[in-house]
Protein backbone atom coordinates (compact mmCIF):
# COMPACT_ATOMS: atom_id res chain seq x y z
CA UNK A 1 0.00 0.00 0.00
CA UNK A 2 3.01 2.27 -0.54
CA UNK A 3 1.46 4.96 -3.16
CA UNK A 4 -0.87 7.22 -2.45
CA UNK A 5 -4.30 6.55 -4.09
CA UNK A 6 -5.04 9.31 -6.73
CA UNK A 7 -8.79 9.65 -7.17
CA UNK A 8 -10.33 11.44 -10.30
CA UNK A 9 -13.52 12.68 -10.09
CA UNK A 10 -16.13 15.14 -10.12
CA UNK A 11 -18.92 16.33 -7.77
CA UNK A 12 -21.67 16.61 -10.42
CA UNK A 13 -20.91 13.07 -11.27
CA UNK A 14 -23.55 10.35 -9.35
CA UNK A 15 -21.19 7.47 -9.61
CA UNK A 16 -18.04 9.97 -8.04
CA UNK A 17 -19.67 10.96 -5.37
CA UNK A 18 -20.85 7.57 -4.19
CA UNK A 19 -17.47 6.52 -4.34
CA UNK A 20 -15.75 9.30 -2.64
CA UNK A 21 -18.36 8.73 -0.05
CA UNK A 22 -17.25 4.56 0.23
CA UNK A 23 -13.79 5.83 0.55
CA UNK A 24 -14.85 8.84 3.06
CA UNK A 25 -17.30 6.30 5.10
CA UNK A 26 -13.89 4.12 5.35
CA UNK A 27 -11.52 6.29 6.25
CA UNK A 28 -9.44 5.29 3.69
CA UNK A 29 -6.97 7.71 1.84
CA UNK A 30 -6.50 9.20 -1.28
CA UNK A 31 -5.46 12.93 -3.22
CA UNK A 32 -8.78 14.06 -5.11
CA UNK A 33 -8.13 15.26 -8.46
CA UNK A 34 -11.31 17.01 -10.04
CA UNK A 35 -11.41 16.38 -13.63
CA UNK A 36 -13.44 19.39 -14.70
CA UNK A 37 -15.90 17.78 -17.01
CA UNK A 38 -17.66 20.97 -18.17
CA UNK A 39 -14.99 20.99 -20.02
CA UNK A 40 -13.23 18.82 -22.84
CA UNK A 41 -10.18 17.34 -20.86
CA UNK A 42 -11.44 14.12 -20.50
CA UNK A 43 -13.09 14.15 -24.36
CA UNK A 44 -9.25 14.10 -25.08
CA UNK A 45 -7.54 11.01 -26.66
CA UNK A 46 -4.91 11.56 -23.99
CA UNK A 47 -6.76 11.41 -21.59
CA UNK A 48 -8.65 8.12 -22.49
CA UNK A 49 -5.24 6.62 -23.53
CA UNK A 50 -3.77 7.40 -20.25
CA UNK A 51 -7.11 6.44 -17.97
CA UNK A 52 -9.74 5.05 -19.44
CA UNK A 53 -11.19 4.70 -22.87
CA UNK A 54 -14.89 5.81 -22.29
CA UNK A 55 -13.85 9.14 -20.90
CA UNK A 56 -15.50 9.08 -17.59
CA UNK A 57 -14.85 9.59 -14.54
CA UNK A 58 -14.38 8.39 -11.54
CA UNK A 59 -11.02 6.89 -12.25
CA UNK A 60 -8.64 5.24 -9.03
CA UNK A 61 -5.13 5.33 -9.93
CA UNK A 62 -3.34 2.96 -7.25
CA UNK A 63 0.62 3.05 -8.01
CA UNK A 64 0.66 1.37 -11.63
CA UNK A 65 -2.82 0.02 -11.39
CA UNK A 66 -5.78 1.67 -12.83
CA UNK A 67 -9.47 0.73 -11.90
CA UNK A 68 -12.37 2.91 -13.28
CA UNK A 69 -16.10 2.20 -13.12
CA UNK A 70 -17.56 3.82 -9.61
CA UNK A 71 -18.96 0.47 -8.45
CA UNK A 72 -15.05 -1.61 -9.25
CA UNK A 73 -13.53 1.08 -7.52
CA UNK A 74 -15.48 0.78 -3.96
CA UNK A 75 -15.17 -3.32 -4.80
CA UNK A 76 -11.45 -3.23 -5.02
CA UNK A 77 -10.81 -1.08 -2.35
CA UNK A 78 -12.85 -2.56 0.19
CA UNK A 79 -11.18 -5.54 -0.31
CA UNK A 80 -7.76 -3.63 -0.43
CA UNK A 81 -8.10 -1.77 2.88
CA UNK A 82 -10.17 -4.59 4.62
CA UNK A 83 -13.62 -2.80 5.01
CA UNK A 84 -16.29 -4.28 7.19
CA UNK A 85 -18.26 -6.63 5.10
CA UNK A 86 -21.50 -5.01 5.63
CA UNK A 87 -20.21 -2.84 2.47
CA UNK A 88 -20.18 -5.97 -0.42
CA UNK A 89 -22.24 -8.13 1.82
CA UNK A 90 -22.05 -10.61 5.34
CA UNK A 91 -22.94 -13.81 3.53
CA UNK A 92 -23.20 -15.42 0.34
CA UNK A 93 -26.78 -14.59 -0.50
CA UNK A 94 -26.28 -11.30 0.80
CA UNK A 95 -23.35 -10.85 -1.38
CA UNK A 96 -25.63 -12.46 -4.44
CA UNK A 97 -28.34 -9.56 -3.93
CA UNK A 98 -26.05 -6.81 -3.62
CA UNK A 99 -24.52 -7.47 -7.39
CA UNK A 100 -28.15 -8.05 -8.03
CA UNK A 101 -29.14 -4.79 -6.87
CA UNK A 102 -26.01 -3.21 -8.58
CA UNK A 103 -27.11 -4.66 -12.24
CA UNK A 104 -30.70 -3.88 -11.63
CA UNK A 105 -29.67 -0.05 -10.76
CA UNK A 106 -27.21 -0.08 -13.82
CA UNK A 107 -30.21 -0.66 -16.25
CA UNK A 108 -32.77 1.37 -13.99
CA UNK A 109 -32.18 3.57 -11.94
CA UNK A 110 -29.07 4.88 -13.09
CA UNK A 111 -29.90 5.29 -17.04
CA UNK A 112 -33.51 7.29 -14.65
CA UNK A 113 -30.93 9.80 -13.94
CA UNK A 114 -31.54 11.07 -17.54
CA UNK A 115 -34.77 13.22 -15.73
CA UNK A 116 -31.90 15.03 -14.28
CA UNK A 117 -29.71 15.57 -16.89
CA UNK A 118 -31.38 16.48 -19.54
CA UNK A 119 -33.45 19.05 -17.70
CA UNK A 120 -30.29 20.74 -16.27
CA UNK A 121 -26.95 19.86 -17.83
CA UNK A 122 -28.27 19.64 -21.00
CA UNK A 123 -29.38 22.89 -22.09
CA UNK A 124 -25.80 24.67 -21.43
CA UNK A 125 -24.30 21.75 -23.57
CA UNK A 126 -26.72 21.79 -26.51
CA UNK A 127 -28.59 25.31 -26.46
CA UNK A 128 -31.48 26.53 -24.60
CA UNK A 129 -33.31 26.31 -27.88
CA UNK A 130 -33.28 22.32 -27.84
CA UNK A 131 -36.50 20.43 -26.94
CA UNK A 132 -35.59 17.86 -24.43
CA UNK A 133 -38.61 16.83 -23.57
CA UNK A 134 -38.24 12.99 -24.93
CA UNK A 135 -35.49 12.83 -22.96
CA UNK A 136 -36.96 13.80 -19.98
CA UNK A 137 -39.87 11.98 -20.55
CA UNK A 138 -37.97 8.85 -21.19
CA UNK A 139 -35.71 10.16 -18.05
CA UNK A 140 -38.99 10.19 -15.63
CA UNK A 141 -40.62 7.40 -16.70
CA UNK A 142 -37.35 5.16 -15.98
CA UNK A 143 -36.82 7.35 -12.69
CA UNK A 144 -40.46 6.58 -11.71
CA UNK A 145 -40.67 2.91 -12.39
CA UNK A 146 -37.09 2.70 -10.52
CA UNK A 147 -38.63 4.53 -7.35
CA UNK A 148 -41.39 2.15 -7.47
CA UNK A 149 -39.52 -1.36 -7.32
CA UNK A 150 -37.32 0.59 -4.52
CA UNK A 151 -40.55 0.88 -2.66
CA UNK A 152 -41.64 -2.20 -3.61
CA UNK A 153 -38.88 -4.72 -3.38
CA UNK A 154 -35.92 -3.49 -2.44
CA UNK A 155 -37.21 -1.11 0.93
CA UNK A 156 -40.07 -3.68 0.90
CA UNK A 157 -39.09 -4.74 4.44
CA UNK A 158 -35.51 -3.80 4.70
CA UNK A 159 -34.00 -0.59 6.62
CA UNK A 160 -31.32 -0.30 3.25
CA UNK A 161 -31.62 -1.58 0.31
CA UNK A 162 -29.71 -4.89 0.60
CA UNK A 163 -30.18 -5.65 4.31
CA UNK A 164 -30.63 -4.28 7.36
CA UNK A 165 -27.47 -2.60 7.32
CA UNK A 166 -26.00 -0.17 5.42
CA UNK A 167 -24.30 -1.45 1.61
CA UNK A 168 -22.41 -0.04 -1.03
CA UNK A 169 -25.99 -0.23 -3.14
CA UNK A 170 -27.19 2.32 -0.33
CA UNK A 171 -24.64 5.19 -1.55
CA UNK A 172 -24.89 4.29 -5.35
CA UNK A 173 -28.74 4.90 -4.82
CA UNK A 174 -28.53 7.84 -2.55
CA UNK A 175 -25.92 9.54 -4.97
CA UNK A 176 -28.40 8.90 -7.53
CA UNK A 177 -31.64 10.70 -5.92
CA UNK A 178 -29.03 12.95 -4.37
CA UNK A 179 -28.35 14.46 -8.47
CA UNK A 180 -32.46 14.49 -8.68
CA UNK A 181 -33.34 16.32 -5.14
CA UNK A 182 -30.54 19.03 -6.24
CA UNK A 183 -32.25 19.50 -9.21
CA UNK A 184 -35.74 19.52 -8.08
CA UNK A 185 -36.96 17.09 -10.19
CA UNK A 186 -38.94 14.55 -7.97
CA UNK A 187 -42.39 16.84 -7.04
CA UNK A 188 -43.67 16.21 -3.41
CA UNK A 189 -46.86 14.05 -5.28
CA UNK A 190 -44.10 11.35 -6.43
CA UNK A 191 -42.50 11.07 -3.62
CA UNK A 192 -45.77 10.73 -1.41
CA UNK A 193 -45.86 7.64 -3.28
CA UNK A 194 -42.84 6.29 -2.12
CA UNK A 195 -42.90 6.51 1.88
CA UNK A 196 -40.10 3.89 2.44
CA UNK A 197 -37.83 5.80 -0.28
CA UNK A 198 -38.12 8.70 1.05
CA UNK A 199 -38.11 7.61 4.35
CA UNK A 200 -34.48 5.82 3.48
CA UNK A 201 -33.41 8.74 1.36
CA UNK A 202 -33.76 11.44 4.02
CA UNK A 203 -31.74 8.89 6.39
CA UNK A 204 -29.23 8.43 3.96
CA UNK A 205 -28.85 11.96 3.26
CA UNK A 206 -27.96 12.49 7.37
CA UNK A 207 -25.03 11.31 6.94
CA UNK A 208 -22.48 13.27 7.42
CA UNK A 209 -20.45 12.00 4.22
CA UNK A 210 -23.82 12.50 2.34
CA UNK A 211 -23.67 16.36 2.77
CA UNK A 212 -19.89 16.51 2.15
CA UNK A 213 -19.52 14.91 -1.17
CA UNK A 214 -23.23 16.19 -2.31
CA UNK A 215 -22.60 19.94 -1.24
CA UNK A 216 -21.36 20.91 -4.48
CA UNK A 217 -24.67 19.66 -6.56
CA UNK A 218 -27.20 21.32 -4.35
CA UNK A 219 -24.73 24.82 -4.39
CA UNK A 220 -24.46 24.65 -8.07
CA UNK A 221 -27.62 23.02 -8.83
CA UNK A 222 -29.22 25.77 -6.75
CA UNK A 223 -27.34 28.66 -8.46
CA UNK A 224 -29.10 27.25 -11.99
CA UNK A 225 -32.30 27.18 -10.48
CA UNK A 226 -32.41 30.24 -8.43
CA UNK A 227 -30.41 32.53 -9.69
CA UNK A 228 -30.23 31.30 -13.43
CA UNK A 229 -26.85 30.52 -13.12
CA UNK A 230 -25.40 29.38 -17.12
CA UNK A 231 -22.42 27.41 -16.26
CA UNK A 232 -20.28 26.66 -19.48
CA UNK A 233 -20.61 23.20 -20.34
CA UNK A 234 -18.66 22.43 -23.44
CA UNK A 235 -18.21 18.53 -23.20
CA UNK A 236 -20.16 16.73 -25.78
CA UNK A 237 -19.76 13.12 -24.16
CA UNK A 238 -22.88 11.82 -22.26
CA UNK A 239 -22.34 12.71 -19.11
CA UNK A 240 -25.04 10.43 -17.88
CA UNK A 241 -24.01 6.87 -19.78
CA UNK A 242 -26.94 5.82 -21.86
CA UNK A 243 -29.68 8.62 -21.60
CA UNK A 244 -28.45 10.20 -25.13
CA UNK A 245 -30.97 9.23 -27.90
CA UNK A 246 -29.60 7.36 -30.71
CA UNK A 247 -25.61 6.73 -29.26
CA UNK A 248 -23.46 5.64 -26.28
CA UNK A 249 -21.74 7.18 -24.08
CA UNK A 250 -19.58 8.05 -26.36
CA UNK A 251 -21.93 10.38 -28.16
CA UNK A 252 -20.21 12.83 -30.80
CA UNK A 253 -16.52 11.09 -30.02
CA UNK A 254 -15.05 9.60 -32.81
CA UNK A 255 -14.83 5.82 -33.11
CA UNK A 256 -13.48 3.23 -35.02
CA UNK A 257 -16.14 3.61 -37.80
CA UNK A 258 -16.25 7.18 -37.07
CA UNK A 259 -18.22 8.18 -40.55
CA UNK A 260 -22.11 7.69 -40.55
CA UNK A 261 -21.61 5.49 -43.45
CA UNK A 262 -19.96 3.15 -41.08
CA UNK A 263 -23.28 2.14 -40.05
CA UNK A 264 -24.91 2.45 -43.00
CA UNK A 265 -22.82 0.36 -45.23
CA UNK A 266 -23.37 -2.08 -41.96
CA UNK A 267 -27.34 -2.34 -43.16
CA UNK A 268 -26.61 -3.64 -46.25
CA UNK B 1 -27.61 -28.02 -0.58
CA UNK B 2 -30.91 -29.82 0.23
CA UNK B 3 -32.97 -28.39 -2.54
CA UNK B 4 -32.49 -28.60 -6.22
CA UNK B 5 -31.78 -25.15 -8.20
CA UNK B 6 -34.16 -24.31 -10.60
CA UNK B 7 -33.24 -22.21 -13.61
CA UNK B 8 -35.72 -20.21 -14.91
CA UNK B 9 -34.66 -18.70 -18.58
CA UNK B 10 -35.34 -18.78 -22.48
CA UNK B 11 -32.57 -19.22 -24.81
CA UNK B 12 -33.29 -16.21 -27.18
CA UNK B 13 -31.79 -14.25 -23.80
CA UNK B 14 -28.28 -13.40 -23.88
CA UNK B 15 -27.90 -13.38 -20.04
CA UNK B 16 -29.89 -16.39 -19.86
CA UNK B 17 -27.64 -18.00 -21.88
CA UNK B 18 -24.29 -16.35 -20.30
CA UNK B 19 -25.39 -17.87 -16.25
CA UNK B 20 -26.25 -20.91 -17.85
CA UNK B 21 -23.24 -21.30 -19.58
CA UNK B 22 -21.60 -20.82 -16.51
CA UNK B 23 -23.78 -23.39 -14.38
CA UNK B 24 -22.85 -25.99 -16.87
CA UNK B 25 -19.24 -24.81 -17.10
CA UNK B 26 -18.96 -25.38 -13.54
CA UNK B 27 -21.18 -29.16 -13.22
CA UNK B 28 -23.51 -27.09 -11.34
CA UNK B 29 -26.99 -29.55 -11.03
CA UNK B 30 -30.15 -27.47 -11.71
CA UNK B 31 -33.50 -28.08 -13.18
CA UNK B 32 -34.42 -25.66 -16.21
CA UNK B 33 -37.99 -24.10 -16.46
CA UNK B 34 -38.12 -22.37 -20.30
CA UNK B 35 -40.34 -18.79 -19.02
CA UNK B 36 -41.77 -18.47 -22.87
CA UNK B 37 -40.88 -15.06 -23.23
CA UNK B 38 -42.67 -14.88 -26.30
CA UNK B 39 -46.11 -14.72 -24.13
CA UNK B 40 -46.68 -12.11 -21.81
CA UNK B 41 -46.37 -14.86 -18.51
CA UNK B 42 -43.47 -13.02 -17.46
CA UNK B 43 -45.46 -9.37 -17.95
CA UNK B 44 -48.20 -10.93 -15.54
CA UNK B 45 -48.70 -9.20 -11.93
CA UNK B 46 -48.27 -12.96 -10.13
CA UNK B 47 -45.19 -13.94 -11.81
CA UNK B 48 -43.49 -10.27 -10.82
CA UNK B 49 -44.77 -10.91 -7.15
CA UNK B 50 -43.49 -14.47 -6.79
CA UNK B 51 -40.25 -14.14 -8.72
CA UNK B 52 -38.96 -10.70 -10.11
CA UNK B 53 -40.95 -7.22 -10.11
CA UNK B 54 -39.18 -6.38 -13.46
CA UNK B 55 -40.40 -9.40 -14.95
CA UNK B 56 -36.87 -10.34 -16.70
CA UNK B 57 -35.51 -13.82 -16.84
CA UNK B 58 -32.73 -15.15 -15.88
CA UNK B 59 -34.23 -16.02 -12.55
CA UNK B 60 -32.67 -18.66 -10.07
CA UNK B 61 -34.72 -20.39 -7.01
CA UNK B 62 -32.80 -21.92 -4.67
CA UNK B 63 -34.87 -23.01 -1.72
CA UNK B 64 -36.63 -19.96 -0.02
CA UNK B 65 -34.00 -17.93 -1.96
CA UNK B 66 -34.64 -15.92 -4.93
CA UNK B 67 -32.11 -14.12 -6.98
CA UNK B 68 -32.31 -12.77 -10.69
CA UNK B 69 -29.61 -10.50 -12.86
CA UNK B 70 -27.87 -12.96 -14.78
CA UNK B 71 -24.19 -12.07 -13.34
CA UNK B 72 -25.87 -11.82 -9.70
CA UNK B 73 -26.73 -15.43 -10.26
CA UNK B 74 -23.01 -16.79 -11.69
CA UNK B 75 -21.32 -14.88 -8.53
CA UNK B 76 -24.00 -16.09 -5.92
CA UNK B 77 -23.49 -19.63 -7.44
CA UNK B 78 -19.31 -19.75 -8.12
CA UNK B 79 -19.54 -19.10 -4.30
CA UNK B 80 -22.29 -21.43 -3.40
CA UNK B 81 -20.18 -24.52 -5.08
CA UNK B 82 -16.43 -23.17 -4.55
CA UNK B 83 -16.02 -22.96 -7.83
CA UNK B 84 -12.81 -21.72 -9.69
CA UNK B 85 -11.59 -18.37 -8.83
CA UNK B 86 -10.49 -17.85 -12.64
CA UNK B 87 -14.51 -17.01 -12.65
CA UNK B 88 -14.55 -13.95 -10.65
CA UNK B 89 -10.93 -13.20 -10.10
CA UNK B 90 -7.81 -14.72 -9.01
CA UNK B 91 -6.70 -11.73 -7.03
CA UNK B 92 -7.53 -8.40 -5.60
CA UNK B 93 -7.02 -6.68 -8.39
CA UNK B 94 -8.56 -9.17 -10.65
CA UNK B 95 -11.66 -8.85 -9.01
CA UNK B 96 -11.55 -5.28 -9.02
CA UNK B 97 -11.31 -5.55 -13.00
CA UNK B 98 -13.63 -7.92 -13.59
CA UNK B 99 -16.21 -5.87 -11.82
CA UNK B 100 -15.31 -2.63 -14.33
CA UNK B 101 -16.03 -4.73 -16.81
CA UNK B 102 -19.39 -6.06 -15.84
CA UNK B 103 -20.41 -2.55 -14.95
CA UNK B 104 -18.76 -1.44 -18.57
CA UNK B 105 -20.91 -3.87 -19.95
CA UNK B 106 -24.07 -2.94 -18.40
CA UNK B 107 -23.90 0.49 -19.86
CA UNK B 108 -22.28 -0.28 -23.41
CA UNK B 109 -22.40 -4.34 -25.42
CA UNK B 110 -25.54 -5.13 -23.05
CA UNK B 111 -27.35 -1.96 -24.74
CA UNK B 112 -26.00 -2.40 -28.36
CA UNK B 113 -28.18 -5.67 -28.12
CA UNK B 114 -30.82 -3.72 -29.28
CA UNK B 115 -29.16 -3.75 -32.76
CA UNK B 116 -30.28 -7.44 -32.69
CA UNK B 117 -33.03 -6.88 -31.03
CA UNK B 118 -34.99 -4.06 -33.38
CA UNK B 119 -33.54 -5.94 -36.34
CA UNK B 120 -34.93 -9.48 -35.69
CA UNK B 121 -37.71 -9.29 -33.00
CA UNK B 122 -39.10 -6.08 -33.09
CA UNK B 123 -41.11 -6.53 -36.13
CA UNK B 124 -42.75 -9.40 -34.65
CA UNK B 125 -43.96 -7.45 -31.41
CA UNK B 126 -44.48 -3.96 -32.59
CA UNK B 127 -45.73 -4.73 -36.32
CA UNK B 128 -43.29 -5.16 -39.83
CA UNK B 129 -45.45 -1.77 -40.84
CA UNK B 130 -43.18 0.18 -38.23
CA UNK B 131 -39.67 1.74 -38.64
CA UNK B 132 -37.26 0.68 -36.49
CA UNK B 133 -34.22 2.76 -37.80
CA UNK B 134 -33.24 4.94 -35.70
CA UNK B 135 -33.26 2.31 -32.70
CA UNK B 136 -31.21 0.28 -34.99
CA UNK B 137 -28.55 2.80 -35.85
CA UNK B 138 -28.45 3.74 -31.89
CA UNK B 139 -27.94 -0.07 -30.87
CA UNK B 140 -25.26 -0.52 -33.96
CA UNK B 141 -23.91 2.63 -32.46
CA UNK B 142 -23.58 1.43 -29.42
CA UNK B 143 -22.16 -1.90 -29.96
CA UNK B 144 -19.47 -1.23 -32.74
CA UNK B 145 -18.16 1.64 -30.16
CA UNK B 146 -18.06 -1.41 -27.54
CA UNK B 147 -16.14 -3.80 -30.12
CA UNK B 148 -13.93 -0.64 -30.49
CA UNK B 149 -13.36 -0.87 -26.50
CA UNK B 150 -13.12 -4.62 -26.65
CA UNK B 151 -10.44 -4.32 -29.16
CA UNK B 152 -8.06 -1.64 -27.95
CA UNK B 153 -8.60 -2.03 -24.63
CA UNK B 154 -9.95 -5.12 -22.96
CA UNK B 155 -8.39 -7.69 -25.64
CA UNK B 156 -5.51 -5.57 -26.33
CA UNK B 157 -3.15 -7.57 -24.54
CA UNK B 158 -4.75 -10.60 -23.23
CA UNK B 159 -5.99 -13.96 -24.02
CA UNK B 160 -9.58 -12.94 -22.67
CA UNK B 161 -11.34 -9.58 -21.27
CA UNK B 162 -9.87 -9.81 -17.98
CA UNK B 163 -6.72 -11.83 -17.97
CA UNK B 164 -4.85 -14.26 -19.43
CA UNK B 165 -7.74 -17.08 -18.12
CA UNK B 166 -11.58 -17.19 -18.66
CA UNK B 167 -13.92 -15.04 -16.33
CA UNK B 168 -17.56 -14.52 -16.37
CA UNK B 169 -17.12 -11.58 -18.08
CA UNK B 170 -16.29 -13.73 -21.03
CA UNK B 171 -19.62 -15.24 -21.25
CA UNK B 172 -21.25 -12.67 -21.09
CA UNK B 173 -19.68 -10.74 -23.80
CA UNK B 174 -19.60 -13.85 -25.71
CA UNK B 175 -23.47 -14.60 -25.39
CA UNK B 176 -24.22 -10.91 -26.37
CA UNK B 177 -22.32 -11.18 -29.41
CA UNK B 178 -23.48 -14.72 -30.38
CA UNK B 179 -26.98 -13.12 -30.81
CA UNK B 180 -25.43 -10.43 -33.47
CA UNK B 181 -23.62 -13.39 -34.83
CA UNK B 182 -27.43 -15.23 -35.59
CA UNK B 183 -28.82 -12.56 -36.52
CA UNK B 184 -26.32 -11.97 -39.00
CA UNK B 185 -25.84 -8.07 -37.99
CA UNK B 186 -22.02 -7.18 -37.50
CA UNK B 187 -20.88 -7.50 -41.69
CA UNK B 188 -17.14 -8.59 -41.95
CA UNK B 189 -15.70 -5.07 -42.84
CA UNK B 190 -16.67 -4.15 -39.30
CA UNK B 191 -15.31 -7.72 -37.96
CA UNK B 192 -12.04 -7.06 -40.34
CA UNK B 193 -11.59 -3.81 -38.35
CA UNK B 194 -11.86 -5.68 -34.42
CA UNK B 195 -9.34 -9.21 -35.57
CA UNK B 196 -8.69 -9.94 -31.74
CA UNK B 197 -12.02 -9.24 -30.84
CA UNK B 198 -13.27 -11.58 -33.67
CA UNK B 199 -10.53 -14.13 -32.82
CA UNK B 200 -11.11 -14.38 -28.63
CA UNK B 201 -15.32 -14.74 -30.68
CA UNK B 202 -14.36 -17.75 -32.55
CA UNK B 203 -12.56 -19.50 -29.65
CA UNK B 204 -15.00 -18.32 -27.28
CA UNK B 205 -17.35 -20.19 -29.62
CA UNK B 206 -15.47 -23.06 -29.62
CA UNK B 207 -16.44 -24.09 -25.93
CA UNK B 208 -18.49 -27.08 -25.96
CA UNK B 209 -21.29 -25.26 -23.67
CA UNK B 210 -21.00 -22.38 -25.66
CA UNK B 211 -22.69 -24.56 -28.37
CA UNK B 212 -25.00 -26.05 -26.43
CA UNK B 213 -26.84 -22.94 -24.94
CA UNK B 214 -26.64 -20.92 -28.21
CA UNK B 215 -28.53 -24.09 -30.35
CA UNK B 216 -31.69 -22.66 -29.96
CA UNK B 217 -30.90 -18.95 -31.00
CA UNK B 218 -29.11 -20.17 -34.36
CA UNK B 219 -31.58 -22.25 -35.20
CA UNK B 220 -34.28 -19.57 -34.99
CA UNK B 221 -33.01 -17.02 -35.76
CA UNK B 222 -31.58 -18.78 -38.76
CA UNK B 223 -35.60 -19.83 -39.38
CA UNK B 224 -36.68 -16.52 -39.16
CA UNK B 225 -34.12 -15.11 -41.52
CA UNK B 226 -33.41 -17.94 -44.12
CA UNK B 227 -37.10 -19.06 -44.10
CA UNK B 228 -39.24 -15.91 -43.04
CA UNK B 229 -40.89 -17.84 -40.18
CA UNK B 230 -42.83 -15.13 -38.05
CA UNK B 231 -42.81 -15.99 -34.69
CA UNK B 232 -45.42 -14.72 -32.65
CA UNK B 233 -44.48 -12.48 -30.18
CA UNK B 234 -46.56 -10.71 -27.81
CA UNK B 235 -44.83 -9.66 -24.62
CA UNK B 236 -43.88 -5.78 -24.70
CA UNK B 237 -41.41 -5.78 -22.26
CA UNK B 238 -38.46 -4.81 -23.57
CA UNK B 239 -36.56 -8.31 -23.95
CA UNK B 240 -33.59 -5.79 -24.23
CA UNK B 241 -32.99 -3.35 -21.49
CA UNK B 242 -32.91 0.15 -21.56
CA UNK B 243 -33.30 0.08 -25.43
CA UNK B 244 -36.85 1.31 -25.54
CA UNK B 245 -36.96 4.82 -26.74
CA UNK B 246 -38.97 6.74 -24.22
CA UNK B 247 -39.22 3.79 -21.81
CA UNK B 248 -37.16 1.39 -19.57
CA UNK B 249 -37.59 -2.10 -19.71
CA UNK B 250 -41.28 -2.65 -18.01
CA UNK B 251 -42.47 -0.52 -21.36
CA UNK B 252 -46.10 -1.22 -21.66
CA UNK B 253 -46.70 -2.28 -18.45
CA UNK B 254 -48.32 -0.30 -15.24
CA UNK B 255 -46.17 1.35 -12.50
CA UNK B 256 -47.14 3.51 -9.38
CA UNK B 257 -48.35 6.45 -12.01
CA UNK B 258 -49.27 4.37 -14.32
CA UNK B 259 -50.61 7.47 -16.70
CA UNK B 260 -49.01 9.80 -18.85
CA UNK B 261 -50.22 12.76 -16.39
CA UNK B 262 -47.67 11.08 -13.82
CA UNK B 263 -45.26 12.19 -15.61
CA UNK B 264 -46.83 15.38 -17.33
CA UNK B 265 -47.80 16.94 -13.86
CA UNK B 266 -44.58 16.22 -12.47
CA UNK B 267 -42.85 18.73 -14.91
CA UNK B 268 -44.96 20.98 -13.63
Amino acid sequence: MGSTLRYLHHPASQPCRAAMQFMLENNIPFEEEVVDITTDINEKPEFREKYNPTGQVPILVDGDFTIWESAAIAYYLSEKFNCPDNWWGRDTQERGHIQQFMNWYAYTLRLGGGAFHWTIFAPMIYGYDKDFSAEIKRGRFLLYESLDIMENYWLKDREFVCSDVISYPDLAACQDLLSHDAGRIIPESVWDKHPKTHAWFRRMLDRPHAKTVGAWQYENVGKILDDGVKFEFKRKTAVLKGTELNSGHNHGISYAGQKDDYIQDSEA
